[in-house]
């Protein structure tokens, strides 16, 4: 029989950090990876196959990366584990050890069953390159596109199938009042919109799906509100579900999001077998409740966190905070933690301070784009609960330096304080720059708010 | 007799920010901003008059901040100050009242007493726009510039002598073996000498300047190793001093680097003057020992903690971090903390981590440029002490990403499972990010090191 110490089953996001990880902190330990796809996909590069990268064959992760690392690859199918034996058994008739295994298993697309959605040119975002190629390939052919669901990914697909088709007949369906509702507060959802309707892309917000029409392929899609649209290809962009079928299978724990059930450690309810990324259950690094985000970049932390862990536990979870990033025309928007919104929502009383400024100094420098800050704090404490950023490209580093504050839980007078770098070609000047200013803005906006409460300043 | 409750003495990187936080922290109290320039200069932007800016008249801080905020102007020179009576005196011949006082009086250029240096045609660095147009003058008539001094601002002007005049002879004489040599490792340091190398600008390194020889004007500058180099134009480019006269003449205290000497809360040895910017003495954030840095993003940092602290501390100096960024040719050099070389002269054992991939993921996304990241932590506990950046222009944001992991001392672990935003457009994958993955791969030199001193991984 084939054994490994490490087996992984799966290969993308939570997968290859995770082996990786394994053979950083457990050099002495042999990993096998197993997964079934040929070709694996870089999951946030799939909207751009649609436009600038072209084709799904040039949006893959190389196997290099696992080569490099010493890690083993198979490419088969896991049909079974048997927790008792520490073995897995393949499609391919495999029997294969384990002293440690980890499923990275991923998710895959959420498609409700709504009358209709089986007819021919219905897709949903699959990480087949095959099944992408034959999205491709409608989309050169078609005349009425409409994508449902205005997440990261509708509005991204949108925005690609505008650079493959100036003629082409675009529309987003969703059900909620905003375009990215979900992680931008209403302000910043508005620029976003504006960007996405620039580029001659219909938002039908507020609108809900209620059948898809026509005969064997899709013609036109019925709303909620009676209204119907052509549109002979759609796309459902609306959120994606565990893959936790085999570990359900084994007999382990699953969680209220349907995710596999892990503990801080990302161990699932078999201390020998551990789950990250989309296939995991998470909770809100915030309130520590469930939480259904799921995204590459989580998957890696995740990873990085199973595969310390695995001999010994080195690191913890403390759950996902939520970092996002994307650009729509030419701008940039960004968001890490809790909008305004949810925040309140939530229960916290919060105080809130924005900054705007151009990304260079003085404003006549090459490249000056405006560049906008908000940061949202707890009112008592002052600790940061989000932030977003809209503007230059840059903001998607300055987000990161967002999550850091979020991570470590900085008061906004710690980030009024925080040492900057700045550089005329590259960032506002240090009197304007927009992360402490944003702070600072909060903090006045809080002696405000406690005068009118009759407190002292 | 004039009035204010609080008096900010200078106007710039660190006078109007503190201006601006005492207008916030108490809107209650008046706030008179005095300074000396009619105009005032972008410091930062300097370099960038001689080119891409192309005159001083365009690198100014507009007054329109003060106002904004509600802090009235006095153009005027302060000559005395009287602590007993809590008032001021100008050249003008106004006396004026305080409640509390900020000294942001800011630093001049350090002229060396080289023999020769009072000849025609050598320039230090003035923050005086007049002065700064003649220099963009006599750059426009000389056929051999010669640059004393290769930290940032003499790297910088030379890039933009050479964008202003492509004819011109630029060359750099610097007594250390490297340029840039007390910011960066050395591998980062030969990347940006191969940077202005590639422009034409000649490097003279491990070299001293003995004397300026010619007639009333400079003709030449002769080298401590005999060597003697064509020069009609010379800049000094070798450091500021505190401008402290006006503190010492009060009777405040100075310290050991020759500023004003101020406690944690900004405040000089009299508790009702307050001193933030160049002209404050300065600790390192690490060892608390004296440090002799000068940057505008310290002064705004300072002025920060000064402002809030003017009648109630309510924040505290830790010391200066050191964070920078600059641009040669079309790489971004940025850097935060300490040097692995600083840090190692300081005592600490040290571990390192580097990454690097591309800003962009897959790699074929327009506008992909390659970023390089170098954390140092220490060993034992894996805090980080310092980080450097180099490549794409992002590179300018993500350094206050790390300059905030060295904030909140975060460890090697702390920063490889911090989750990060990530995008196709906008950063490389989650799987390649460049932060996180230096933070491991210092982790994985650890395991390395203890294995090698027999301890168990």
């Amino acid at each position: 029989m084939r054994k490994a110490d490490v087996v992984v089953i799966g290969g993308s996001a939570a997968g290859i950090p995770a082996a990786i990880t394994s053979r950083r902190h457990y050099p002495e330990k042999s990993v096998l990876l197993v997964r079934k796809e040929q070709q694996v996909l870089i999951p946030c590069g799939i909207p751009y196959i649609f436009g600038i990268v072209g084709c799904p064959e040039k949006d893959l992760i190389p196997d290099a990366v696992l080569e490099k690392n010493g890690i083993e690859l198979l490419v088969d199918e896991v049909t079974d584990i048997d927790r008792d034996a520490h073995t897995i058994t393949t499609a391919g008739g495999e029997k294969i050890g384990y002293q440690r295994l980890v499923l990275a298993t991923g998710s895959g697309p959420i498609v409700p069953p709504i009358p209709g959605v089986d007819k021919e040119n219905i897709f949903a975002i699959r990480k087949d390159v095959a099944y992408l190629q034959r999205m491709c390939d409608a989309m050169d052919t078609c005349s009425n596109l409409v994508i449902v669901g205005c997440g990261f990914i509708g509005v991204e697909i949108a925005e690609e199938a505008r650079r493959r088709r100036k003629d082409l007949n675009i529309s987003i369906v969703e059900m909620l009042r905003h375009c990215l509702q979900l992680v931008y507060d209403e302000d910043f959802c508005v620029k976003a919109e504006e960007a996405l309707q620039n580029q001659g892309i219909e938002l039908l917000l507020d609108e809900k799906v209620e059948s898809f029409l026509g005969g064997e392929r899709v013609e036109r899609v019925r709303l909620a509100s009676g209204r119907e649209i052509e549109a002979d290809m759609v796309i459902m962009g609306i959120g994606a579900a565990a893959n936790a079928e085999l570990a359900k299978k084994a007999g382990l724990e699953i969680g209220p999001t349907k995710g596999i059930q892990v503990n801080r450690y990302m161990q699932t309810s078999d201390e020998h077998i551990f789950a990250c990324g989309d296939c995991a259950e998470k909770v809100s690094f915030f309130d520590g409740k469930p939480s259904r985000l799921k995204l590459a970049s989580i998957a890696t932390m995740e990873a990085r966190v199973a595969g310390a862990n695995l001999f010994s536990p080195r690191r913890v979870n403390m759950g996902v905070i939520g970092v996002y990033s994307t650009i729509l025309g030419e701008t940039a928007f960004a968001a890490a933690g809790l909008t305004e919104a949810e925040a309140r929502k939530k229960g916290y009383t919060v105080i809130v301070g924005e900054a705007e400024a151009v990304n260079r100094h003085p404003g006549c420098m090459p490249g000056a784009e405006k560049l906008r800050v908000k940061l949202i704090f707890e009112a008592g404490s002052r600790v940061i609960l989000g932030g977003q950023v809209s503007g230059a490209k840059s903001g998607g580093e300055l987000i990161n330096a967002i999550s850091a504050c979020i991570h470590q839980r900085m008061t906004a007078d710690d980030i009024a304080t925080f040492q900057t770098g700045t550089h005329p070609a590259l960032t506002a000047s240090p009197i304007a720059y927009q992360l402490v200013n944003a702070a600072e803005m909060a903090i006045a906006n809080s002696w405000k708010l406690s005068s009118r409460w009759g407190m002292s300043g």
